[in-house]
């Protein structure tokens, strides 16, 4: 199948979503989905639909890479993206315009209302474009792929640069380093490297302190590969751990283990939650483990659905969530495993799998 | 000055502005202008305003940071940070609240008027905290200036690895890798690394592709240190250069340094722009020329003033400015040289001065 056929099948998907809620016409602001739904990767565009035209909108900076990127009728990059949209759109007479309106500046979207004629009734779409995305089709299961096998390789490097001589930062910069070299667009969140205390922090971004001879050291990382995101924790013990550290380790270990036992499709993603939860509480953990079990992954790092306590979207194949439990505890430190899987016909494929079983360095 | 001081001298500035302009309240969503305000360096936070009173709200995650960090006399991080704002601010009772229309989404302005009074008159602040910020406190100035310092090093990095082996992402991989090992948080915008043909392009992000044996690299590049971003560009020849190389090299300096000549208080934007844009006419090179000469750096890479046409804005002391010349001319090559400046009380300081001549690896 061809790049651009993803895109129709994505945008038909779109239009049956637009004669379900009512809109005879919507214009997509936010950047990943103008990305999701017509291929464009640069920082300034907006994509707009009618029942049967769609129109994508840059400035001229972008008007070579938008004729060469961009799946729509009509591309126009002679002026500001959102004044023109806001013109096409006005032509177009529509009687009722869904918006993005988590994605759209109050000051953008009065501006639209005065361009467009006052009888258009205006409708948030809220996370309806989002909810498309959950499910990735054939072309972006293959990018996360390899996006996540390359952020697997990078923890190797990790591995080979872990020391109590180290700082945090040091570590933190050959994984990136490795990561630009082989092809990365860059990082997809600033990365962690969080060692003995700090490692009780859930997101101990990277720091100028030397790691410490004895402790965990949480590490979780992730790359922007083709636009697609990886994300991966992994937890080692510097030194020998003692019995209590091992314990902890374990149990976090278990817990993960126990949801990704869960996934499959019909499963609610509270209950994928609760499985992690359950085992962390029968460890005597689970009041340490303060944060929700996964998130959906995509072109943005965080994406629906959120696997949490009451949480109801039932998982379909085809999505890609992260399983990272976690237990901290505060003075003393840490532990998070994190993998991605893929929600398959029948249950789940681990993306990148690698040994989980507890690394002294 | 103690740090405290720097943000209760912000926000004496800003109640003038408020008293100015009306506005009994004010909501600020803009992370950099909360930070500005405040000390603030999460990723969610608000901050809220009275003529007497300051608020800032962010959520659980940010307890302990908030606590260290905020210069306000209300500390709130127990619940969703828009929302305890907005029941602060209902709870004020204003008559009309400033609020940042580009910086806040339809979605959450309009939960926002819902609740609070219905009389309440809502004034969109534009760019009034931008504006406040284009002139740099001594803080401020000290901590670009570092930033400035550390870019400028980094260069010589580059310096190193630039080969017709060398692909431009591993260019770009050394430095951002030496700019996170001497400390910085992070890269201020995508690295540029643009050889040969691709030099043609004003923003050639760093490729996979090889350099060339012989032609232009241009090096864009910039960190991020302390939460404030450098800027500075430099253009080599790889192998020897011909004689228009040469000349359009040369037009191009001599616009930079033209532009630089023009700074000083009173001046208009408009003017310095123009300076650098009459030398690169005369040289015949004018029409290639295809961006503004310049503009704000701080918190945020790009800032007011932007040195271009049109612009009437005034230099001032302690402002902080881009001037950035270049030519491109497609299908061959392109030149851009790029300092930052402090504005003086009379005239500019370049902060990190270094050689501008044509520089042959």
């Amino acid at each position: 199948m061809s790049n651009a056929t993803h895109y129709q099948r994505r945008q038909e998907h779109l239009r049956g979503i637009m004669q379900r809620s009512g809109w005879s016409a919507l214009l997509v602001t936010d950047l990943p989905n103008v990305r999701y739904l017509c291929g464009f990767t640069g920082s300034a565009g907006v994509l707009g639909f009618t029942r049967r035209h769609s129109a994508f909108f840059s400035d001229g900076r972008y008007r070579q890479q938008a004729a060469e990127e961009v799946v729509a009728q009509h591309v126009v990059t002679d002026g500001p993206p959102l004044r023109n949209a806001s013109q096409w759109l006005a032509r177009q007479k529509p009687s009722a315009i869904g918006y993005e309106g988590g994605h759209l500046s109050a000051h953008d979207f009065s501006s639209l209302r005065r361009a467009v004629h006052v009888k258009t009734r205006w409708k948030d779409s809220g996370q309806a474009l989002e909810h498309l995305r959950m499910v990735k089709d054939s072309d972006e299961i293959r990018r996360i792929r390899r996006a996540a096998e390359l952020g697997a390789e990078i923890f190797q490097v990790a591995l080979q640069h872990l020391s109590s001589a180290a700082r945090e930062c040091d570590v933190a910069a050959e994984m990136e380093y490795a990561a630009r070299t082989r092809g990365a667009d860059g990082v997809s969140f600033d990365t962690i490297v969080a060692g003995g205390k700090r490692s009780a922090l859930p997101h101990g971004r990277a720091s100028r302190r030397r790691l410490p001879r004895r402790g965990f050291v949480v590490i979780d990382f992730g790359v922007i590969l083709a636009g697609y995101c990886s994300d991966r924790t992994r937890t080692v013990h510097l030194g020998k751990p003692g019995g209590a550290a091992r314990r902890l380790y374990e149990a976090v270990q278990r817990a993960q283990e126990a949801a990704l036992r869960r996934l499959r499709p019909g499963v609610t993603a509270a209950e994928v939650d609760r499985a992690a939860r359950e085992v962390l509480e029968a460890a005597g953990w689970g009041r340490y483990f303060t944060h929700s079990t996964g998130h959906g992954v995509g072109l943005e790092i965080h994406e629906p659905p959120r696997l949490a306590a009451g949480q109801k979207t039932k998982l379909q194949p085809g999505m890609i969530v992260t399983i990272e439990p976690g237990a901290y505890v505060p003075g003393e430190g840490g532990v998070r495993i994190e993998d991605m899987a893929l929600i398959t016909d029948r249950g789940h494929e681990v993306l990148a799998p690698a040994s989980k079983d507890l690394l002294v360095v």
